[in-house]
């Protein structure tokens, strides 16, 4: 079995990638070789079997047409531009999120060996006219371009798996936190610092008040439920490849309680409270519960709880 | 107000374009010119304003943007690869309804004026894992390649629109029956021709039973809606602009019935009923019945009764 991953590079692709170096396995199938693909060198992943990484942007189909040309039998996609950056520059988003996207799913359908391909869209599929509780079957009304664009992926995945082009599976994931590595450009990125950069003796500044709630999943959480989505029966999804995965709702309070219960409170006092109306006024629409059904039915987890959270960050990313 | 109609040859555009003519403004401003698209030479309008006509695809992107150099201030989008056409097609489909709708879109982005683009999206829009019963804010899961490059559209239209880059209006089109000229690609081709062909003294085959229902609308009554749409405030239409077009639900057999108390019992003898599995495997799963609650609040109209249908056929179509 070959793996391809794009964002292969990124915090996400690569815990995905030393995740199922680690396993050697996917549903009991050896892996054979793994690409790993990112705009910038990702980082190499050892591994019992051949990783190959490989740098292009997504958007280019050529580079991307010889990575299918090797016929991957699961890929996951989860290159993208983030979501401030694509709200700032309308044809960066469009290029990267949707040409990038249709030329994944055409490289695809070019290998003929309809490969599982896992597709990571976004909690920003949510927000406008939607109810606060999103449930299954909610009518998807983003209200950013990175929205926007994560959606019309959601579609063709549809499309291309009824075609039997590939066989998709997509999840919206919840914010991911706490993330390592370094601020970025999507609005959420304070979700992560204020936790990240704290417990590591930086300051951090929080844009919303504590009364903020956050529907989330920690890295280990959300690894884990990527890895299940190309498990799952291709049966078992119906006419929609595209699934609210599971998360937890909390409050930016509530999680930082959490944090100063298991770190200790010298984190809790280098956040400091500048709000920040620009990313308000993104975040504030977004939605913060959920009754993921059909997510939970196919046996997608959430966390037991964001102490559960840092305990994981500490272990996965400050010791190293 | 300069207006422009792309699919301006296709018989909405040109029952649009008289109606426009007729009428000499929109919103109680005067037209002044009014250009129609089609991939082939539109027929001319004769109106009390100039009209152009042009030929060329609008998934080229050159001759779109000259269209838009021009400032139009109300564009009808209509211009699209039937549902039979894009399903036989994938390419094409993608091409001419997704990347022609983004050129039309970038074309109002480039024209800087913020123009209403009112656009066709399709009934074709539902499907799969929806509800029976359509009602506002049930998540679109369209089961063709046509109705996802629809589906698509309606949310590239709802970004560009958040963005003040156009001021986008979407209307999900009932079947439109009785639909005048000839037979299409449409899997809805049958919808139309069993009436249109058959009042007309040729055969023609229904491919589904008497008990099958249809969520249609009459092309006088479309074309009132299409122009509705460019007038309904902006304020009004909210996070989303894309509504379900009111329309009414009523069998393959009430229709006919309908055609045979206004027409006589001619034109009924003159349908054939062989199934088509292709076709029926397509249309079963599309939705007949529908609660347009958004559709109805901005003042969007159906038709009181099929037989007023088949007058207005007689009378528009029929005799000229």
């Amino acid at each position: 079995m070959r793996v391809l991953i794009t964002g292969g590079g990124g915090f996400l692709g690569q815990k995905l990638a030393k995740a199922l170096a680690a396993a050697g396995t996917i549903d009991g199938h050896d892996i054979t070789a793994m690409e790993l693909v990112d705009v910038v060198p990702p980082a190499m992943v050892d591994a019992d079997f051949p990783v190959l990484a490989h740098a292009y942007d997504i958007s280019d189909a050529t580079p991307v047409m010889k990575s299918f040309s090797h016929k991957p039998d699961y890929v996951w996609h989860l290159a993208a531009v983030v979501s401030g950056a694509a709200e700032a520059d309308l044809d960066l988003g469009m290029r990267v999120n949707l040409q990038g996207t249709i030329n994944i799913f055409e490289g695809a359908r070019s290998a003929g060996n309809n490969p599982v391909v896992v597709y990571a869209s976004s909690w920003a599929a949510h927000g406008g006219d939607e109810p606060q509780m999103i449930v299954d079957g909610v009518e998807l009304n983003p209200q950013t371009s990175y929205g926007t664009q994560k959606v019309i992926g959601e579609l063709l995945l549809n499309d291309y798996s009824r075609r039997g082009l590939l066989n998709g599976r997509g999840l919206r994931l919840p914010t991911v936190s706490i993330r390592p590595g370094k601020a970025n450009a999507a609005a959420s990125s304070f979700m992560s610092s204020i936790f990240r950069d704290t417990m590591q003796g930086q300051k951090s500044n929080c844009p919303v008040g504590r009364d903020f709630p956050v529907w989330h999943s920690a890295p280990r959480t959300v690894v884990s439920n990527l890895i299940h989505a190309a498990v799952v029966p291709a049966a078992d999804w119906g006419s929609n490849r595209n699934i609210n995965l599971p998360g937890r709702t909390d409050t930016i309070g509530e999680m930082i309680d959490a944090m100063t219960s298991v770190f200790g409170p010298d984190a809790e006092a280098r956040i400091t409270w500048d709000p920040d109306p620009v990313i308000e006024k993104i975040v504030v629409g977004w939605r913060a519960h959920c009754t993921p059904g059909k997510g939970q039915r196919l046996g997608f987890k959430a966390d037991d709880s964001f102490a559960d959270t840092v305990r994981w960050f500490m272990e996965d990313d400050i010791a190293r």
